[in-house]
């Protein structure tokens, strides 16, 4: 879920849609995610108290808890900042680059709290064979959390390559974050002005050229 | 070893070195941080032999392994096109955003590895009084994991900071990468212009100006 919230922007035929229904979608599939994610940890302690199983003893615990407290203040912060029309552009504008930092950031410690949990889970479940034998659940479980690994890295490419970030909004430009009517339209007037291809190849090429200034230096 | 191989280039007071040293320090510390690695790995097989544990049965091992073995490719493949003249420059400004990517994943499945290894061995090791009763010891290293999961954010945000970003060579842009004796007595002609602040703060202004550019669209 939160996989998609992050990469919702960076699909390209999204970026006709407007501004408005992007974050929203970006939102709602991060409220979800957090919906989701106080069930299982609701689910985590009624069934460890109902196998007197301690609580919060572990590293994966630990990190995982906090995860989730840091991913609920930062979805709460950024709907404040982002979805309502509270916040001064400047302020979005200065904020911007430690939403995209703290998203990636919780998004590696959520990758990281798995493959922890998946390490617990294989010492405590496996038994006759033990784990250490690496019996055929092993082999799978190890493999899902390889995977799970490679998702994470693949995610974080997509969501770092310039090349894919949203144009600028050429229409958009007011300081309202929920637009207005007329300007909802001349977005749609931009849209069929230009095909989906070449708005997304001149988006792509401005991106390109922004990624090219800034990796100069590195070389 | 490897974080600070990462930042290097990232620390303002080393910007007024000539690029061709800083190229040797960041793969020099990324060649010992692979030695040690290597060693680590050594003892690690030898310590699972001499106590009759099996080896490379763990996701912590099986990550783990990917990791080193990943970490030494990118550190050969680094120096043929980075540090020795025989790659075109077109060739390391298009490989540049896959190094810089790689070698931010690799450093982050390096942190992913350590906390899946401090779970194990705590889960191994605490017996009497048991890791789930969260002895003394347990709090310390579960400590310790938070620590490397603070320090690995620190680490990443200091390198994604475009403030922070070398600034471009104004005048190494020859094509060969150990640059010529004139380049860099040039160079030292130029640091004597500007003052390390100048240079500093010009960079700097440069390298947000570019950020703002790109966040542009983002918001």
């Amino acid at each position: 879920m939160q996989p998609a919230a992050i990469i919702v922007y960076r699909l390209p035929w999204t970026w006709k849609c407007s501004k408005l229904l992007m974050k929203c979608i970006h939102a709602g599939l991060h409220l979800t995610a957090t919906v989701l994610a106080v069930v299982a940890l609701v689910a985590v302690f009624d069934f460890h108290n109902a196998k007197s199983i301690p609580n919060m003893y572990s590293l994966h615990s630990w990190v995982g808890l906090t995860v989730v407290i840091l991913f609920v203040l930062q979805l709460v912060v950024s709907i404040f900042v982002y979805l309502l029309p509270f916040a001064p552009v400047s302020m979005r504008a200065a904020l911007m680059p430690i939403h995209i930092y703290s998203g990636l950031l919780l998004f590696g410690g959520i990758i990281a709290t798995s493959l922890m949990g998946i390490t617990e889970k294989l010492i405590f479940s496996l038994k006759n064979p033990p784990y250490s034998n690496l019996p055929p659940h092993g082999v799978f479980v190890n493999t899902l959390g390889l995977m799970i690994t490679v998702f994470g890295g693949l995610i974080i490419w997509i969501t770092t390559r310039p090349g894919w970030k949203r144009p600028p909004e050429h229409v958009l430009k007011d300081q309202h974050p929920f637009g207005s009517a007329a300007d909802e339209a001349s977005t749609a007037d931009y849209s069929k002005e230009k095909s989906d291809e070449d708005l997304n190849s001149e988006a792509r090429k401005r991106n390109l050229k922004l990624d090219e200034a800034g990796q100069r230096s590195t070389m």
